[in-house]
């Protein structure tokens, strides 16, 4: 039930070691994150606009498996895997695409952890459409077999 | 007239060519930008919260001479070259700090163009407070001679 | 003869105004213009690590007509527009792509400068198989009506 | 034996939500451990290029206290908090500086974890003489009563 997107990596990104800097495998994160809600209809800007509904990130960890470098096509695989009350918790993985001459690979792996919040930093709760689709979502991952 | 402000090249600024990527000396504009302004007793955070002025970018132009590199002590000036009406123009300079085996060296010049603005993105005229140093500045600029 | 390349709006690129910060249009026109030269069955990369060819930045100008918002989807109209001995010139032009609420809108325009390049940083030519069919793509900018 | 290092919030470090981007946090983390290293007499550049020896990160974990904003004065304390091997892990705290309004306050806490790699990315322990005085550290940090 996870959403992939695709993103190239651009000059900006890499550093001098020739890889990307660590810290832009957060900004892929919430690419992947936008897109998954985009997925279920729902976009964040709307969700910030409408609802008056932000997720502010109270924790982020990522695991560097693999360097990616300028140009490789990236896949941002992104799925929700916790909802409890006010706390939504997202999980990513981080693909090098498959080539002609490369199987696709996984570059790294994480988790970001948010706090549902009103405009004026009120713990809230996520809006139902949105939250109604996630938590089937994250009973599919769970229980694969019935999916 | 102009205030230096000084800063260390971070490894996020830097590309795979091992020189930092040519938008950051945009980041470091603003960072010159910011500190000039401190330098009038003006903070920037000040003038969009209580005065309600904003200073939009409409023009950003670089020159650049030789590539900063990680770890390198950078020193960029800034200073008001004109301001007529909305329209505030700023001029910089960046260097590379002189060392024990290096004379200062000039990396990049350039200048942005700004239109001052209210929350609403109407035109209005920068705060006496900050306009009145500001035409001083500007004029000794022209006229070294007199200062 | 302008290749044109599609982004959405990173929540990362945004700043506290509520818009693009404004050097990350500089991006943008690097994403461009490699997509230009991939355009031309040319990737950078190849060009770095096979021909040995790098293009630095000496000058980058944008002049910004309207700011890009939060998950707008961009294009990135990219072109060459000048090649003489070692010299490189791109045009951009950044627009927001039509919605069903509105039309395609202008965001912003600008040119870089390049002096191509080899390790060391001598200048060279540009790789004759990517000047030729730049060489035609600017003269048929030039002489719109052969076309 | 943490040391701590002082960078003031950039206007491109913020976004629309009016506070600093996640993903910023890791820069200020590479910020505070490339400082501890100068404060061992012993600049990272150098040991790059002279020694061979980078850092390659392998894990990186942040969580998330309160917002910084825009134009805050931000102390990054950094601090070796293992040394095992090839493997190397760095602690942090980030810190709004105290102001006259209010008190020091904790924003955000993480750790990366590195791996130290020659230039062929094979694992190689640390330059001994940045390794002993990073041992020392560690060792006081976890045995403060004989400091």
């Amino acid at each position: 039930m996870a959403v992939t997107t695709t993103v190239r990596v651009r000059y900006a990104e890499t550093d001098q070691m020739g890889v990307v800097y660590y810290a832009n495998y957060l900004v892929w994160f919430e690419v992947g994150r936008v897109e998954y809600l985009r997925g279920l209809g729902y976009d964040y800007r709307q969700m910030e606009e409408t609802d008056g509904a932000i997720l502010p990130v109270v924790e982020a960890n990522c695991r560097y498996r693999a360097p990616a470098r300028y140009d490789d096509l990236i896949e941002i695989e992104a799925s929700p895997i916790l909802l409890r009350g006010a706390v939504l918790k997202f999980g990513y993985r981080i693909y090098r695409a498959a080539t002609e001459a490369a199987e696709r690979q996984l570059l790294a792996e994480g988790e970001t952890t948010h706090v549902v919040c009103d405009r004026e930093l009120n713990k809230r709760p996520l809006p139902e459409r949105v939250a109604e689709p996630m938590r089937r979502a994250i009973h599919a991952l769970k229980h694969p077999a019935e999916v």
